[in-house]
C-alpha cells in the first residue's frame, strides 16, 4: 500500500468522457489498495473563458483603464476547478469509489494574500489523512487556496501542479503523479528530433533547467517545491489506457520520475537539450567599470517587468571599460531600449546594439559537474555545422548558447546527437 | 437614505453587456446615498449547463443508475453564481463603485443539510451591515449557502429570490427589489389578455396564490419568507433604462410592490386571474365513508412524488359513500393510476375515472373575504360562454375552477373582464 497524489491537467479533464477516463486511472490505484488524493485543473478552455470575461468586464463597463481586482479574478477563475472536482467525485462514486470533492477553503490550503499569484503557506495534511483513513478519495480543486482575508486565492497559471506537489508534501505521499498530455520528459523536443528518448529519471535540478528553458511539462514552482520537500514526482500520460499492463506498477509506472539525484544511479553526463526561441540580444559598449553599474541597468529593466534572461559581461575593446550583453524576449525589445535610453547618462555607456530573432539552446546534465570538456564538445559540434555562437553562459549543470534563430532545429539535433542522447 | 437589497436573475446577467447594465442600476441606488446589497443568479443558461454535466457524468461513467451525489451537485452548480458575483463586482469597481463579491460560505448564509434543496436557517446580518458601514456594495452569490457539514449547499431552482428576501430580512432592508425580465405582476397573463394591467401593489397572500398558480414571477418560498418577515418586495424590470425618470424613486419605483395587506388602502375585490394548464382529473366513485380514507389515498400518492393539486369530495349517488375528485399533472396520470390500483382494495372504492387535458382557472383577491357573490359571478360568466365547470375549490381569497383545456384562454379573458380588471 502506498499513499499517492494524482494530478490531472486541463486536457485530461476536457469533457465528461475524459473525466471518466481519469476516474478509471484513480480507480486502478484505489483497487490496488493505495490511499489516493486527486488534484484537478479546470476543463480545458474554461480558465481562458473565465479570464477573458474578467478582462472584458472593465472594458464593457467603460473603465478608462482595463484593470480588474485580483480578488474578484480569483473568485471567478477558481470556479473552473470547483466544477471539475465535483464532476470527478460524481464519476468516481458512479464507479463505486468512495470519493468527495474539496475546495481550497475547506481543507484549508492556506496561501499568502497575493491574489492572482498566491504562494501556498501551509497545508495541514491531517485533514486529508483523516479522509484516507475513512477510505475516501479526496478530489481537490487545484490552483487555489484561501488567503488571510478569508477569500479564495489562486496560484497563477499552471498552479495545479504546485497544488499537487504541496499536497503530496503535506501528506507525506510516496509518489506524486502528474498526468498530462505527454507521457514523460524527453531528452529534447520530439517535434524537432524524432530520435528524442523518454527519460526514465531526471533530477529535480535538471528538471528545473528543462522546465524554465521551455520544456513546458511542469510549472517551475512545482519542481522547486518538489525539490525542497523531496517529493518523488512522476510525469505520465492521462491518455494511456488506464488498465494497460504496468500502469499500476508501484515503483516503475510508465513515465518519467523526477527525483533526488541520489536516486539516479547511472548518471548521464548530459540529460537533455532544451531551447527557447524568439529571444533578442541587446549589447551595451564601453560600460563604465565601477561598482553598482549592473544594478543601475538591470533594476530599471526589472521594474519595467522586462524578463532579462542571459547576461554576459566582457572586457571592452579599449581595455578600460566593460561590454554587457543580455537577452530579452523579442516583444520586449522596444520597451527595454526606452528604459536604457533613460538610464544611459547616469550609468554611462556608449553604443546600444540589438538584434532579435535569436534562439537559446541549452545543454543540461547533472553529470557535467564531474566531467570536463562538455562545453568544448558543444562548441566544436556547432562550429562543424557552421552555426555562429553569439553568447555563452554556463552554470554547474547547464551550458546555454545564443545562436541565430534559423539554426535552432539544426543546433538541437546536433547537440542531441553529439552527446549520444539518441542512443539507448 | 435607505437600505436596499437588489436581486438580478439569469436573463438580467446573461452576458457582460447585461452585467454592465445591472451595474448601472446598482450605481443609481448607490449614488442616491442608499446602502446596497446585490444578489445575483448564474448567467442565463449556465445553471442548465452545469446541471446537465452533473446528470450526464454517472451515465458516461457507466453507472447502472443515473444517480448523483447532492453534495457534489451543489459544489458544481453553485459555481455559476460565484462567477456572476465576481464579474459584477469588477463591473461596479470599473464604474467607481466600492464593491466586493461574497459567497454563501463567507458571510455565512447557514442552511440545513438538505443538499440540492436546502433551506436557509440563519443569516447573521451584522456581516453585511459592516460592509454597508464601510461604504461597500456587497455582491452576494445567490442560490447558495453553507450546510452544517461545511460544504456548499444550494436552495433549489429559483433559490436566488429566496436568498435576496432572506438577506433583506437579516439586514432589515427597507426594500427588496427583484429585477427580472418582466416589469411587474399583472392582473393576468398579458399573452392571453392584452388588456391585462400591471398591479401597483399586491398582498403577500395574493402573490402566493398567483405564484403557485402559474404566474411564474417569483419563487413561492421567497414570497412566504417575505410574508413572514414583512419584507416589502418590488418586482421590476432589469430591462428598463437604469437612468430613466422615476427609476430611483425611493417609495414608488416602477414595478409591483408585494406587501402586507395593511399597506393596500383601496382593496379590489378581485386582484388577478391565474391559470394552470395540462391538469388531469381523476375521480374515485363510492369511496368507503370512514375516517382515514383520504389519508389512505393521498399518502401513497405523495410518497410516489405525485403532485396532487385540487381535491374535491362529494357525497356519492347512493348516498352512503363519497365521491372523490382530484387533479394531478397530465404526465403523472399513469403513475397515479398504478398507485391507486395498489391501494384500491385496502381503502375501498369502485370506479376510477380519469381525463386529462384540463385547465385550472383561478380568481384571486383578498377583497373577496368581505364580498359575497364573487364565486357566483364567475360561474354565471363562464356559463354565459358555455364553458363547462368540472370541479370547484374555494379558499378565503381564491376560487379555482377546473375546465376543459381548450377553453382556457376564453375563460381567463371572460373572468378578467367580468371583475373589471381590464379597466383602469
Amino acid at each position: 500500500m502506498a499513499r499517492i497524489v494524482m494530478k490531472f491537467g486541463g486536457t485530461s479533464v476536457a469533457d465528461l468522457s475524459r473525466i471518466h477516463n481519469v476516474a478509471r486511472h484513480v480507480k486502478r490505484e484505489v483497487d490496488a489498495g493505495n490511499q489516493v488524493a486527486v488534484v484537478v485543473s479546470a476543463m480545458s478552455g474554461k480558465t481562458n473563458e473565465l479570464v477573458g470575461w474578467v478582462q472584458e468586464t472593465p472594458k464593457v463597463a467603460g473603465a478608462s483603464m482595463p484593470l480588474y481586482d485580483a480578488r474578484e479574478y480569483d473568485a471567478v477563475v477558481a470556479s473552473g476547478e470547483q466544477v471539475t472536482s465535483g464532476l470527478l467525485a460524481i464519476a468516481l462514486q458512479s464507479m463505486g469509489v468512495h470519493a468527495r470533492s474539496w475546495q481550497g477553503w475547506q481543507i484549508p490550503i492556506k496561501t499568502d494574500g497575493a491574489h492572482g499569484a498566491a504562494r501556498i503557506l501551509d497545508i495541514d495534511g491531517s485533514f486529508l489523512i483523516r479522509r484516507f483513513e475513512e477510505g475516501q478519495v479526496a478530489v481537490v480543486a487545484g490552483f487555489q487556496g484561501i488567503a488571510p482575508d478569508n477569500r479564495i486565492s489562486t496560484l497563477g497559471r499552471g498552479g495545479s501542479d504546485t497544488s499537487a506537489v504541496a499536497i503530496a508534501a503535506a501528506v507525506k505521499a510516496d509518489r506524486c503523479d502528474i498526468y498530462t498530455d505527454v507521457d514523460g520528459v524527453y531528452t529534447t523536443d520530439p517535434r524537432i528530433e524524432p530520435k528524442a528518448r523518454r527519460l526514465a529519471k531526471i533530477s529535480f535540478e535538471e528538471m528545473l533547467e528543462m522546465a524554465s528553458l521551455g520544456a513546458k511539462v511542469l510549472q517551475v514552482r512545482s519542481v522547486e517545491l518538489a525539490m525542497v520537500h523531496k517529493v518523488r514526482t512522476f510525469v505520465r500520460s492521462s491518455f494511456d489506457d488506464p488498465d494497460a499492463p504496468g500502469m499500476g506498477d508501484l515503483l516503475n509506472p510508465p513515465g518519467t520520475l523526477i527525483c533526488d539525484e541520489d536516486e539516479i544511479v547511472e548518471q548521464q553526463v548530459v540529460t537533455g537539450i532544451a531551447y527557447a526561441k524568439d529571444e533578442a540580444q541587446i549589447s551595451l559598449r564601453r560600460v563604465a567599470d565601477r561598482p553598482g553599474v549592473a544594478a543601475g541597468i538591470f533594476l530599471p529593466l526589472a521594474e519595467a517587468n522586462i524578463n532579462v534572461d542571459m547576461i554576459v559581461q566582457n572586457i571592452s575593446e579599449d581595455g578600460k571599460s566593460t561590454d554587457m550583453t543580455f537577452t530579452v524576449p523579442n516583444g520586449d525589445v522596444a520597451k527595454a531600449l526606452a528604459v536604457l535610453d533613460q538610464v544611459r547618462k547616469d550609468v554611462g555607456f556608449d553604443v546600444v546594439q540589438h538584434e532579435d530573432g535569436m534562439s537559446k539552446v541549452s545543454v543540461i546534465g547533472i553529470g557535467m559537474r564531474s566531467h570536463a570538456g562538455v562545453a568544448a564538445t558543444a562548441f566544436k559540434a556547432l562550429a562543424d555545422k557552421a552555426i555562429n555562437i553569439r553568447a555563452i553562459t554556463t552554470s554547474e549543470i547547464k551550458i546555454s548558447i545564443l545562436i541565430d534563430g534559423p539554426y535552432t532545429e539544426l543546433a538541437v539535433r546536433t547537440l542531441h546527437s553529439v552527446y549520444g542522447l539518441d542512443k539507448h
